[in-house]
């Protein structure tokens, strides 16, 4: 294993220690972990070469002189909120003995978010493990007005996960126990602070498998996943999170338990109020548990990337693959030629088929790999037939499927070598789906360094990445609100499934009337009337404040 | 075609004969056309057999004594509002002209629901074509304080879509235009008025289908399928419709138009207030407009009837059908030996088996039918080789298919003919399933005719059907509250999809905890401050009224 230098700070590891119980063990594992926990594609590379490219970007981002804190670069105003004092200190640490977590240092990670563009000023972190834990810390600050976030994986990208000013951190994540597990019907059980990954692999024993993919899935939790709807690689097949959480059980800004936990697939007892807090990115409650119904895991998989000459014929292959696919089809994903150009340049990959100014990835998941193969066959031969699509390969076996799936995966990662990104996760209707990339690409023109489109097509949904050596305010003026007004033209929505977090929520009425947005205040007030819970996230500044 | 003997009241035909601008049309054809439209299983009858046996149940229901007006036979106060006057019926006829109906008899079918066992005494049926008449009429009755109860297709099963007193009926029915439909994207866009059949048969010229189908869909209406979240057959497929919708227009208490009418699939915009809506059962708000996903219509179907010696071998043939068929499952329903003894006395039907215990009915539908039969066969061989399956018949074509269906859809008319129908429906988990069964017929023994199980066992959703040839309020004590003690105790929804309505609102306790019932009055209370729409529904008497 090749050596590791030590960062100069050590915020981030420290807190990775701490959240693992791994203070005790060796660094390099610690490091290696936090790597793997962050990266999907690991099996693509040696522990060696791994730990050595993820490290060095850590070490990068740790060496940066500190981030300037939302509060600050953001002008925000802090909420009229009570602050910590040392009697709550100690109510806390009664409470929880030995999890309660007050060095500033250790606190680093958990104040700023994983895309280093948002930093708190949390004072104090608090590590339940039972739903009462929970239910005690919130009856107690929102008697002494003391606002909360409550934290999963910090996974977000959009600053919902990490606090603006001294909010106190409920992190969930000793809330990791899986309490049931039934077969036949699919039904899991389980704390909030359960980590994807070790959801899926669980389940993968008996033949089950998680309804969501995610590239974070190694650090999110369901807590977390639920809380910001989180959609995925498998949204297409398995729908939304409004669709498969059967149950939820919630902690109220008052303290009170809301135990919706069901574990039935059909209820129809009054409101479905667990559809209140699937999404509401823990503004309205503390997800402290979840019921979630899981599909059978697939027998055989396959991927395809496929060269196409033009977007129409982009669409043209979803519809045939719906029609012919049908109930195998599990993912449709998109890249235009820039894509491979970037991982090209950026991560050394190459394209496994020729350059064509689009590529779809078409994955078949299913129950007969015969039969799976073979409808895939008679898709494929009729798209090239037809020359719908100009070139293409097929993966059937886990290796080359991950090396396909990785030059996909790893665009994000690819992107961040330019310098400063400016993401947008965008949906749109199919018909308008890449002509905002090209309005965009004319309109920034060449003080991008480059602008490049991906995203689940299969979902409408777009991801627009433009990129520049730094942070560049006038690219932004060109960029925003031009991006929010195209989407709104074409009745989009400006956040798909990244949520609106504390980045995007004064964007809101572009996807949303102004109706809309204030009924959703008025629920905020009714189920949270001091507004402790995540403040300064998702909806935005009250009228008349 | 028989000949008709008219019935004693025309009521219903009347309202018939309006609902469909029938008037001037042959009363033949519109009996015909009634019948049609509460029948599915039309197709296995000639034209005759079908109007003269389902005429003389209408007519024997027809010719009864006037049904017992709900408020008198449950003692319901009325609420405080305002008793409808000619000023106002002047303002509703020129806001809708033509389209304002007081006559009494007109008004029958309305106020009556499809069972015949709640009747309400509204005075005024309003026919609104357009969102915004619909958001006129509201505004004015919540400026006067009167009650409104919105009514699709009247199909519901617990009286929740019938006035209880002279709430101002708002029928949907002129509301059924289709908006769009986008092919590549599977979207729908309609008025909450459009009837599910027609929007299937619309939507099967370009190769989609609905995601639900009930036994109902010749005449419930898209919207009142949304305010109830209804289930049906296609929701183990499919899911629900908490996944399936994805956009709603909203008329609220005050007539404010919401318009979350998004068609798209992803959307992390603020919380979804959409999902408010979807099985509230018209209390908080009219659904007058929807955009719903929908799938590609499948190439084959497959449906088999298998023979089944105890419940335990009917969990295991679907755990086995899970795996086997994977993605082509489509349904997997239940009947015990009952059932099959109620529809030979009752109905004359077959048994295509040989008689057992238990059958279940496993339908598939795919892309490609060679590989669906494949995967049938082999699940085939597999449970009748293991001895979970003791015999089975399979069908293929649709003659066939109907055949077999007709024996489980038609369930619920054989009921009618024992006399007195105490229905259920219930959800509990599968361990579980049919133990209620077995002691709810201990439990009545030889007071009843017979108490027969059947339902969704894929989704866990238990019929359960108890029958006496009378009203019998000792039997009716010897089932209630047993049953949703029962269903409780193993944490059941004791409404898997029918909803609570008027009938069941009382006994929500028994699903929903004391802290659930709470919030969803606070948020009915906020939505709707007057408590103007669809009183007396869903939520039990406000606690300390």
């Amino acid at each position: 294993m090749a050596p590791l230098r030590l960062p100069v700070s050590m915020g981030y590891l420290r807190q990775y220690l701490t959240l693992t119980n791994n203070g005790n063990g060796c660094l390099h594992r610690a490091v290696a972990s936090y790597t793997r926990m962050h990266t999907k594609s690991l099996v693509m590379y040696q522990p060696s070469s791994v730990q050595s490219r993820k490290f060095c970007l850590q070490s990068r981002s740790l060496q940066k002189e500190e981030l300037e804190l939302t509060s600050v670069r953001y002008n925000v105003q802090r909420g009229d909120f009570a602050r910590i004092s040392s009697e709550d200190v100690a109510v806390f640490e009664k409470l929880l003995p030995g999890r309660v977590i007050a060095d500033p240092e250790e606190l680093v990670g958990y104040n700023t978010d994983w895309l280093r563009m948002c930093r708190g000023n949390s004072k104090l972190l608090l590590r339940p493990k039972t739903t009462e834990e929970v239910s005690e810390i919130v009856k107690y600050c929102n008697s002494r007005n003391l606002a909360v976030m409550p934290q999963g994986g910090n996974t977000g990208l959009v600053g919902g996960s990490v606090p603006v000013f001294d909010e106190i951190i409920i992190s969930t994540s000793l809330m990791n126990k899986i309490v049931s597990v039934d077969e036949i019907s699919g039904t899991l059980v389980c704390q909030a602070g359960c980590v994807l990954e070790a959801l899926n692999t669980h389940l993968s024993d008996i033949g089950l498998m998680m309804p969501l993919d995610l590239g974070a899935k190694g650090s999110c939790q369901i807590g977390g996943n639920i809380s910001t709807n989180a959609g995925g690689l498998r949204l297409m097949r398995y729908g939304s999170l409004h669709g498969s959480v059967l149950g939820l059980e919630v902690v109220q800004a008052d303290g009170t338990i809301l135990d919706c936990l069901s574990t039935l697939r059909k209820d129809n007892t009054g409101y479905d109020l667990k559809q209140l807090f699937i999404g509401s990115e823990g503004t309205l409650g503390i997800i402290t548990a979840v019921s979630i119904l899981c599909p059978r895991k697939p027998q055989s998989i396959n991927l395809a990337i496929l060269g196409v000459s033009n977007f129409e014929n982009c669409l043209k292959a979803l519809k045939e693959a719906k029609g012919m696919l049908g109930e195998i089809l599990s993912a449709f994903e998109f890249m235009d030629s820039p894509c491979i150009d970037l991982v090209r340049s950026n991560l050394k990959l190459s394209n496994p088929i020729s350059d064509k100014p689009f590529y779809v990835l078409i994955e078949t998941a299913g129950s007969n790999g015969t039969h799976d193969e073979e409808k895939l066959n008679l898709f494929l031969e009729k798209v090239l037939g037809e020359g719908i699509v100009e070139d293409g390969t097929v993966a059937t076996d886990s290796t080359k499927i991950q090396s396909i799936w990785s030059i996909r995966e790893r665009l994000a990662e690819a992107l961040l070598h330019d310098g400063y990104v400016y993401k947008y996760d965008i949906s749109l209707p199919l018909a308008n789906f890449y002509d905002l990339v090209v309005d965009m690409r004319e309109r920034v023109d060449d003080s991008a360094t480059r602008v490049v489109a991906y995203g689940h097509l299969g979902d409408g949904n777009l991801h627009l990445n433009i990129t520049s050596p730094a942070y560049d305010h006038d690219l932004l003026d060109k960029i925003e609100p031009f991006i929010y007004e195209w989407t709104s033209r074409y009745k989009g929505s400006i956040s798909a499934e990244h949520g609106l977090g504390f980045k995007k929520k004064d964007f809101i009425h572009f996807s949303k009337t102004q109706n809309a947005v204030e009924l959703m205040q008025q629920i905020k007030d009714l189920m949270d009337p001091k507004g402790i819970l995540n403040p300064y996230k998702m909806l935005p500044e009250k009228y008349g404040d």
